[in-house]
């Protein structure tokens, strides 16, 4: 199958080595030229171009680019396509994407694979990148049955595991688990440095551990995705950030109320509860 | 020299190692005689007890109890000791311990050794538990100084980097760094508990990934821990809160008001101070 990759980084580059490995021909496209050259030197790809018009050879097109690109560039992309080719994205909030494109594209289904690195661009991309990773596909009532199972054969291919949803319940699960842990962690970092004894904070860094370190880690991340998240899913994020303000208010309330016996049993309520999400 | 440890779990086990690896002779006391007995098969002392009368030939007591004992404990002890001999502890809070022990033996000096392990109990303890640790000691204007020394020598033999300050301010410190991230992390998954529809709950379960894996850690664990740093560092950890709150306000109300380039710009900083805390 001829595949399209528009957008070379971490997901992109990625992407392009496993379908490279599974006999795949991989069309790149970047908007620098240097990426591109990049990307076939690294063997992510077979061909690579900036422009569009490279993908007119494709029979489905992964959408890779920043998540503030993907709408615009897939109105530029669909006039290179024949009404055949599957065309679907990576971006991390699926509801706005969806809505944008899938009244535009019938054979585009919106897709999330779970899976980075700290690192980004296409020197960071990696082979077996998504095996045994979450990868989310949200096609609607009206998404033609052969492009999903098109596409869910090449995600399974990858070694992904696959989850079907509607756009909403992405979003909102996602706020749950990655983008209100961002904004919780971050208000962590920023609530440390408001201590106005300076010899307290500096004691205070000094002392800080594994646990600061593990709760502070996704806070002091990138700020671009940090404020992706807060932009592209700000309905679902501030709904968890106001359910989350009320379970800190009730911590805080029975920690004023010396309610001990209340307060070991939410803890005793996370300990069993948390390795329902991780292990 | 002689040097008795009172508690023999994670922290006075692992003490007992290293000193008796330094060449001090090591007396143990514990409340379990199977305790005693292992503490010695295994290596980490040289004569045990259930009784704390054993500690009366000690030079220096190491006080490794549960945070909620050490008070009655050294109550008990001290009816066994000369004035002469040098009593620490090694509890995670510090202001109400000194308060309550200071005024009753001179020779007493507050420490904490800020090491462990999800693990506790005498077959948990380790050798070099404490190397490159932070130790903190809390001695008053009235604390002699060669039991200071004394207790500094020891101290600096296990490894440990030693931090010096007032018991008030390894409280508030603590409170930031250790305390606050998990009421925190807690109050994390207490909101995700929350969600209403089941089918996005368990989605949020499946994608589960990293970010939440590390935010939530602490919230998720020894549930009496948590209940004890609340209970033993009150006043210090609800004035970290109402803060954190006050911060978490901020994120919801730039977020709200969709004021993308300062929501940035706290993220940056964010970025930019954590390292200061850990590597």
């Amino acid at each position: 199958m001829k595949i399209g990759i528009l957008g070379l980084g971490l997901i992109g580059g990625s992407l392009g080595y496993d379908l490279r490995s599974q006999g795949h021909y991989v069309l790149g496209v970047s908007r620098r030229d240097s990426t591109c050259q990049r990307a076939i030197a690294l063997g992510s790809i077979d061909e690579a171009s900036c422009n569009l018009s490279l993908l007119a050879a494709a029979d489905i097109v992964f959408i890779c680019t920043p998540i503030g690109l993907i709408v615009p560039q897939f109105k530029q992309l669909i006039n290179h396509l024949s009404a055949a080719t599957i065309v679907t994205d990576v971006g991390s909030v699926k509801a706005p994407i969806v809505k944008a494109l899938a009244p535009l594209w019938e054979n585009f289904v919106g897709g999330h694979p779970m899976a980075g690195t700290t690192d980004s661009g296409i020197e960071a991309a990696q082979r077996n990148l998504f095996v045994g990773r979450p990868y989310v596909l949200t096609p609607d009532a009206t998404t033609p049955t052969t492009a999903i199972a098109i596409l869910e054969e090449i995600v399974r291919s990858l070694g992904a595991n696959i989850y079907y949803c509607q756009p909403e319940q992405h979003d909102r699960a996602v706020s749950w688990i990655s983008h209100l842990p961002v904004m919780v962690s971050g208000s962590l970092i920023a609530a440390c440095m408001g201590e106005t004894d300076p010899q307290v904070l500096q004691l205070a860094k000094n002392l800080a551990s594994t646990g600061f370190r593990d709760t502070s880690r996704v806070g002091g991340g990138n700020p671009e995705l940090g404020v992706m998240m807060a932009q592209y899913n700000r309905q679902a994020l501030l709904r968890s950030l106001q359910q989350y303000r009320h379970n800190l208010d009730e911590f805080i309330n029975l920690i004023e109320q010396e309610n001990w016996a209340a307060l070991e049993q939410k803890f005793q309520s996370n300990q069993k509860v948390r390795p329902e999400f991780v292990e």
